[in-house]
């Protein structure tokens, strides 16, 4: 077996020039690595070179230094590095890298934060790192503050631990790097069940190992409301699981902060008119067939309840719930979701049927009043609407062109969105749901399944293709994508095993691009993939994440002898 | 949904005379409850009337105080017991719970430890535990030091918290218990990954919590070997993932002694003479085909790697190994695998054909000879051997008649089994398999799915039918059963979220009895048990382990409102 992927690593090293063996991940767009060994010395440092340096950005140097030191990542072969051992002894160290801003950047540079709530088309994220052989400077160079964190989170993850010496075996190593996407997400439902604010740090941190830059919250449900929301505190109050399962707005700006710090957007989910049935514990009159049985008649899943479209004080209502809700997140985008709206409930609602009466409209009328209506509080705050497929698909709701559309019932409606002109993200349940897979949750069914079984794997979603179905001159529509936790049967005691490393693959995938069969300069493909995401959980590990294991360690040590055909 | 459910509450009642409200789990055989608060006394103890009572049950009466204190399981209901407050203020007191040998028992006590190897046949699990009403002493009694285990556990379920008074709401209480099946299991494979001692002490701790009375150990395999035996040290030097990843002998006794204080018998496989490819890492002389490729034409999953069974050497060596082994283990039962034996290893391997050819005999014959041998050596040491369905259903050897087969392909070939008059232990991929539906892990398959997909539902298995194509003559045959988690996809990370609490689902089955239609003396069956189930895992997590959720927090309170017809 040995044998067997030596000769892989030939034929990749042949067509690329650089063997894909560094642990990075995402994989820079361009990298050429060595195969000398170079030490990190005891009293390597990091310099900072520019003036008015953001404090986030020096904070991102000093964690940047903690893992360097305490990532402790033994090499995933064999020996766990042994081999390396005389060439570490001899080896160069390296004592400084440098980083600064290049030419382009302007004269006062803003915090990881402030460009982290860019536009998606202006948000700069390229650097360049290069790790010279002979113990001279490495160098790290950004027109952005955000560029250089970005290029700090690489040059973390250039190191394996052996015998107490931090050490690459690839020097010199020169990289160029940017996204082949603009948007590259998580989703987290935390309505379902609670996840505590350090579940979500802790999540944030590992969204950011993997350059992933926007977490796509999704705060509230029919089942809680755990979002405190200055003028509606009466939401969560009563709407909240418990007291203590609440997040208040002290945690809302902390969890906004946190993730601006690792360049991260906090593009908040509430979820609307469907998926709404807890406003009813605090506002009865503004929700219909709450608790609604049987359930199945009244609702995707229980329980039942839906806003009063129809009604004017519903949509005042939830025209100032949502204003108050954006006025917390400096994101330019916000997400009023939109999907699963249940006709029966509105159809047996006799306040609606009035309502609609009285204003000649129909259901699909008053859903598009409804939805102008938050929409436009959003873009008088500057911000842009973000939406499930359902409603451009399956509504006839007015949406201005620039509404983000997320495509989740399946990735083959991919097509139909753009064909209607609007901008996408990838969400699809085929491909990036992390919680498909885990038998049925509605009680008492014996043969219960999940709905989107099986469940998806790493490797479905690595190999996916973000433009098929998709013409040519509507390629530029698609922004990017996202796994998302739907938390039915999730909770904090799953939340790393479920998401990481799997999370990864996309994060990668609208990363470095898509890993389809001789469309990447580097080869990349589940085959050459595979020990670098075992080398990004191991480090996960290492770094107190836990990552479930996706092969016996046996695997993990001898890259390429678990695959299909070794 | 209230009223739906309340409907359905009576029917039980009137059915059973118990409402299967209280948190227990597995069920008692008989159960009694009340419907008055009982609170437990600030000063509450449990005194033990026992001459010459055994050290393990005096340290598990100080872990029931210990529970019943820092438990605080509020009652999964909307408001989480509030609607107790005034009952609670007006409650009567339970001081002391008196814990006596019946007068059946033995003039000297044994230790739970002692009573847990005992032969199944002989093990005594039996306990009557009263909870009067008015504030006197509860009262329980056992036969057995193990019975008096069980009924500690039982005990300790009985209580919730609301405010900080630890109470029942349903006193008086009446019980009269013991197991339906003498074998309740559960397998971990620490082969695939390593997990540390304290992970399979926690596991042992949730497992004494439901009732589990036997650890399968499937301690080894291809892989890895963790397990350090005495005078063949160099297997496991040579074998386990890391000298950090061996079970050294100091922990393997530390691991059979809370197991034993804990009513659970070690049962370790170690499994020949397939799924032995590390032992070639110290002793390539009794290994066929290690490591060859393509691994598919020589294993079910890499590595490759056989006992050579045709060698006299190796006969000596795996039969002085399962004896050495067999020592560290008081158990009467020792399994000797004999699963996914590989044909074309041997086929293929010189040495096997020389042998064979020197002896005279076929591959069926020396595998016959091959066990009889390392039987030989268990029975001589008064031990039952356990083996896999295989062995009785797929090769042509020479068992004693008392061997237990543990079947796993399919729960359909129990009757098979039985048909051949061997002793059952359920182990079915289709019903118990912890590991179904997590995907395919052998690498580079972008399509890859789990073999045994779906996931394996808590309700699958709890409605299981232990005698389904057994004759009446053979039903003695079936001695309970268990779950299993294998570890190729698992590890210390996903270990408790995979097994909890749906092996307590098994827990229940072997225990109380299945839970079919018209069965159960308790009306037992998917909508009733769910809401114990919650109450299971929600105490589990105040005791410190992470069980999945199974549902919202939303249905966890609601107890039916998330059925399938609610």
């Amino acid at each position: 077996m040995a044998h067997k992927f030596s000769a892989l690593l030939v034929i990749v090293t042949v067509l690329t020039l650089s063997p894909l063996t560094a642990a990075l991940w995402p994989l820079p767009q361009s990298l050429t690595i060595g195969s000398n060994v170079l030490v990190l010395s005891k009293n390597f440092n990091i310099q900072l070179s520019a003036h008015n340096a953001p404090k986030d950005l020096q904070d991102a140097i000093t964690r940047t230094e903690y893992y360097l030191r305490h990532d402790n990542l033994g090499r995933l072969i064999v020996g766990r590095g042994s081999s390396d051992a005389s060439a570490i002894h001899a080896a160069k160290h390296l004592t400084t890298l440098t980083v600064s801003f290049d030419s382009a950047a302007p004269a006062t540079p803003r915090s990881i934060s402030a460009e982290s709530a860019d536009d998606l088309e202006s948000r700069k994220e390229a650097y360049t790192l290069s790790v010279p052989n002979d113990g001279s400077t490495a160098i790290l160079k950004a027109n952005s503050t955000l560029g250089l964190f970005r290029g700090l989170t690489t040059f973390s993850q250039l190191w394996y631990e052996y015998g107490g010496a931090i050490y690459t075996p690839e020097a010199p190593i020169q990289i160029s790097d940017h996204p082949a996407y603009p948007y590259r997400g998580f989703m987290l439902d935390t309505a379902r069940n609670y996840y505590p604010v350090s579940d979500i740090k802790r999540t944030l941190d590992a969204m950011s190992w993997v350059k992933i830059n926007t977490f796509h919250w999704h705060a509230v449900d029919s089942q809680s409301f755990p979002l405190e929301v200055p003028g509606f505190m009466e939401i969560s109050e009563k709407g909240a699981y418990a007291p203590t399962n609440v997040y208040t707005t002290a945690d809302i700006a902390d969890i906004v902060s946190y993730a601006g710090a690792r360049g991260i957007d906090v593009v908040v989910e509430i979820d609307t008119p469907g998926h709404t049935a807890v406003i009813a514990e605090s506002h009865p009159e503004h929700v219909a067939c709450p608790g609604a049985t049987p359930w199945s008649a009244y609702a995707h899943e229980p329980p039942a309840g839906q806003l009063r479209i129809a009604s004017p004080a519903t949509v005042k209502f939830a025209t100032s719930l949502v204003t108050a809700v954006a006025k917390m997140f400096p994101s330019k985008f916000f997400s009023t979701g939109g999907d699963e709206i249940n006709e029966n409930c509105y159809t047996q609602d006799t306040e609606t049927q009035q309502n609609l009466k009285a204003s000649g409209q129909d259901i699909e009328q008053a859903l598009s009043s409804f939805t102008q209506s938050t929409h436009g509080a959003l873009k008088s705050m500057g911000k842009t609407p973000v939406v499930w497929e359902e409603m451009v698909l399956q509504h006839d709701v007015a949406l201005s062109n620039n509404t983000v559309v997320m495509v989740w019932i399946s990735s083959q409606n991919v097509g139909a969105v753009a064909q209607k002109g609007f901008r996408i993200i990838h969400a699809a349940s085929d491909y990036f749901y992390l919680d498909c897979g885990m038998g049925g949750w509605v009680g008492d069914n014996p043969n219960g399944n999940s709905w989107c079984n099986p469940f998806k794997t790493w490797q479905k979603s690595y190999i996916f293709d973000p433009t098929a179905g998709v013409s040519d001159a509507q390629k530029s529509l698609v922004l990017g994508g996202q796994h998302l936790l739907w938390s039915e049967q999730s909770s904090p005691h799953n939340l790393d095993t479920a998401v990481w490393p799997r999370a990864a693959s996309s994060a990668e995938l609208f990363w470095s691009g898509p890993a389809l069969e001789g469309t990447t300069a580097q080869g990349r493909n589940l085959t050459t993939a595979l020990p670098r995401l075992h080398d990004l959980a191991f480090r996960m590990a290492n770094r107190g994440m836990a990552p479930i294991a996706l092969q016996p360690m046996w695997c993990a040590l001898r890259p390429g002898a678990c695959d299909v055909s070794a």
